[in-house]
């Protein structure tokens, strides 16, 4: 890839999405995969495949297809991915329960370190993967002393903005909100606000155009 | 907006993403906003905004902007969002439980209208939401009797792709899949996938980027 070359947002979400296919790929043994097969996991069309992948220079061969283990392995150090990310959640009702489990979250690299919540009743409590919920007064202090590098916002939308600045005021530089309004960050600290209804609206649309 | 013209999926996402903060200012009863605010709420560019905008014919003024009641109205026109949906989820471990609650959804036109699991300790427990929680066996029956039109699935991996089939001979042409795999439909269905990580992937490849 060239220095400095500035990837579309979109092209970095599809790389992500192809690295799914591949590892699953990769297990199964097999050597090669086709931009067609690659499109078709992912449901995009193979000439985007191909469009995105070229921004890395030349990895397929025409006519044969990507090598999977150095497709894999190239989009992992383009995303930053090849290594292990720290994280800690805030606000554990069902929602931060459940995404603390999250097998996904584990095998991709991203090892929760610790939960945060502001109820009495449950600081305190052991969960299923080890972590004990800590008060969110503590914040500040078990981010610094464990190096947390993301924060994930699980709380009431009327807490996600100030437990945002904390965060933030901890040192953290990349937030995941899942709470139902749009945080606001500084720099350097980048946020992506999860929003499930968006999916849905993109069902909604194309449900609307079936006959 | 001209007939039969294609949205490319990104812009319709980028649509239902704008709804967001204009759907804030109508409450607040402003009248006209800019696309570099629009596009300042939601991390795009202004050039993005207007482009996304463009494909639905002139909306904006020059140097005065858009109308935002106007705009929020034709944006949920396209995207089909000035109905009420009716929903079904299956899996009421804690990320069902979670979403069954989130009030997004309810905000947004979407209704659930009933919960499944196949586990006898949660069938018949019921929720806060007021719904109470059936058996997937009779998954086929509630779903025609109820018209379901989308499918949320939070069951764990190895079940998504038997429920998701259960779904589409149910008749549901649209499923909304949190289970950490890719499921896959048949034509006229429609699925979504969401995958929290690549959120995170997003993240990461800023963060690799932060001095």
């Amino acid at each position: 890839m060239r220095k400095g070359l500035k990837i579309p947002e979109p092209t970095i979400e599809r790389l992500a999405m192809y690295s799914r296919p591949l590892e699953t790929l990769l297990e199964a043994g097999t050597i090669l995969v086709s931009s067609e097969r690659l499109a078709q996991s992912c449901g995009v069309t193979s000439a985007q495949v191909r469009k995105d992948l070229a921004y890395f220079g030349e990895f397929g061969v025409r006519g044969v297809g990507y090598d999977v283990g150095d497709l894999l392995e190239e989009i992992k150090k383009i995303l930053a991915t090849d290594r292990e990310w720290t994280l800690c959640i805030v606000g554990m009702g069902n929602l931060g329960s459940a995404l603390v489990e999250n097998e996904n979250f584990r095998a991709r690299g991203y090892k929760f370190v610790a939960a945060f919540d502001s109820d009495p009743k449950k600081i305190g409590k052991k969960l299923p993967c080890g972590l004990t919920i800590e008060s969110t007064d503590r914040l500040r202090e078990t981010v610094r002393a464990r190096h947390v590098e993301i924060g994930v916002i699980t709380t009431p939308r009327t807490a996600a903005q100030r437990i945002a600045e904390l965060l933030m005021d901890a040192g953290i530089k990349a937030i995941l909100n899942f709470a139902p309004v749009q945080v606001r960050t500084r720099k350097p600290c980048v946020i992506e606000n999860v929003d499930f209804t968006v999916k849905l609206e993109n069902l909604v649309y194309h449900l609307g155009k079936i006959p």
